[in-house]
């Protein structure tokens, strides 16, 4: 299956298909210098089939779990050694991690180079490897650093997914409970029947469909694109709040979405939903904590938070709402 | 004064006049938070009048000379510390180093965030501070790493270049150099018949027009806005070679134009142009040892080098060439 993600002189295909990692070589030009980025998670039949399908490969293997934050500097500081020039490409394969200090570096090295995304994550997927956008964390503030670069090209083979530990599929498809959420009924009642055993293929392509509507539109997310950003006040906070020892993001999305649901009946059904993907649904520490972090962050106009909210499966809407509002809506707590 | 660079939504005026810093706050939302990014060369009372003007500003003020590598970094950690959210601003004063960092820094703090540019210098005035880009070396190689971000306004004052040291405003004429002889016959023959002592409003405007024509139509310096990095080629390995004891940019960047000229005729004059602004003309290290550079640098694509060249003052054209015919255009040496 093939998306075309529109941005007019920049846009760009989206594969979506299974087996697709041994193609990445027939879809885009690897005979230039290629700047392959992964981590230490990634098995390493992946990482070897994309090296053997490139003639000039180099390599940068993070250490697994989150990157640090000038792990992007080292990434360009290596392709100037080599001799990187504005015609060669960054080749990114793993979760989000990877993806966004490679994708940042790609788009910083001479200007901007290609960015080639292969996800092997459902949460990078899904979401994350498509739209432009790289995030960084920063004095323990995740996604402090953006910037926006459009990839050349992005693989999304399902197949990567099925070697993935079950937690970190269950924290994937908390995105795809996001985008049900914000925008597709029809994914929404897929999950809630299928869990995380059904078509999976059916609910990459629906994100992805999501997606691509909405940075059309709003490639900035500055306006309606933000819609997509459901959860994340809380998310953000509650990584802030817990450190290096935060549950993975699809975790801390999933605890997010909750105060975000319009009525009770839904917000029940979701918590159902969310536990049925195997998703935990204690909080980590406590919601003062995670209140501090959020009077605290960046994330503000002139103390307004603009939040998404949902009516119902597929219909949300943006509110900009003051602190107070906030911490109503996750029950309270001291503020 | 007041050109538009137009960039459809993300369009920004460019304020030419003298006394206009006294005005920044009647051209630019100063009521926001704002992070005002200098450096200890400029005059104190530049720096007092921008605050005066800002209801909540804070500063950073980074040493005097080419910033470090990370400065950009520090100013987003500021700005997180501070707490500044999506609506507040980054202001930069002073030369290309510190509109650099402060523009890569407004670039990525949480995607992006207003930038205001007063440039203190002839070659932020007239070249560095429009068009978007912000440039930061790595590893020793200038411009290694560039992201585009338009700022919101920029305020150039003339009246700022009257505390120059003479030789800086020498090194920043050279910027009106290479814009005459890439485009616009007029200001070259101005600078000729003038040299530093005539109209400089009416050289900044000539400048900034040029530019204004060709970022519009290639924003992405992809194409024809490369003529505006003629003489980079060799200015920019000149850099490299000589490190942190590189004379000033704009002296790098007059020895890179000279090689670059396709008469003898136009070499003479041209090298009677600069000596006339008190560039110096001696290359501050040997050829060979710039060429090594050149064949070091990123900026090629399989073995060649895009360059701007120049038939008749205005009249610059676009060449790719190879290694050894660029060794030839600087007089041969050992490479």
């Amino acid at each position: 299956m093939k998306l075309t993600f529109d941005f007019g002189s920049r846009s760009y295909p989206v594969i979506l298909k299974r087996g697709a990692i041994a193609r990445v070589g027939r879809l885009a030009d690897l005979s230039r210098r290629v700047m392959l980025v992964t981590d230490a998670g990634v098995p390493a039949k992946y990482v070897k089939s994309l090296l053997r399908q490139c003639r000039r490969p180099c390599s940068v293997v993070l250490p697994a779990g989150r990157p640090a934050a000038g792990a992007w500097a080292e990434i360009t500081a290596r392709m100037l050694a080599e001799g990187f020039g504005p015609g060669d490409a960054v080749l990114a394969l793993g979760g989000n991690g990877v993806g966004d200090v490679a994708g940042f570096a790609a788009a910083a090295y001479l200007g901007g180079v290609a960015c080639i995304r292969v996800p092997t994550t459902a949460a990078a997927q899904l979401d994350g490897a498509v739209g432009g956008w790289s995030r960084l964390a920063q004095e323990g503030r995740p996604d402090a650093l953006a910037v926006l670069h459009q990839p050349e090209l992005v693989v999304a083979d399902p197949d990567l997914l099925d070697t993935l530990p079950r937690p970190r599929l269950a924290a994937g498809l908390a995105y795809a409970v996001r985008t049900a959420l914000a925008r597709s009924r029809e994914l929404y009642e897929i999950l809630e029947r299928d869990g995380s055993g059904g078509d999976i293929e059916r609910v990459l392509f629906l994100c992805l469909q999501c997606k691509k509507e909405l940075v059309e539109r709003d490639e900035a997310l500055t306006g309606e694109g933000r819609l997509l950003e459901l959860g994340q006040p809380v998310s953000r906070a509650l990584q802030a709040a817990c450190g290096p020892c935060a549950p993975p993001r699809g975790a801390c999305l999933a605890l997010g979405l909750l105060p975000m649901l319009d009525s009770r009946t839904l917000a029940k059904r979701t918590r159902a939903l969310l536990r049925r993907l195997g998703l935990p649904l204690e909080w980590p520490c406590p919601v003062p904590e995670v209140l501090r972090r959020i009077k605290e962050s960046p994330y503000q106009e002139e103390g307004l938070y603009t939040i998404a909210r949902v009516k119902a499966p597929g219909r949300a809407y943006l509110e900009r709402v003051d602190y107070e509002e906030l911490r109503l809506l996750l029950g309270g707590g001291e503020g």
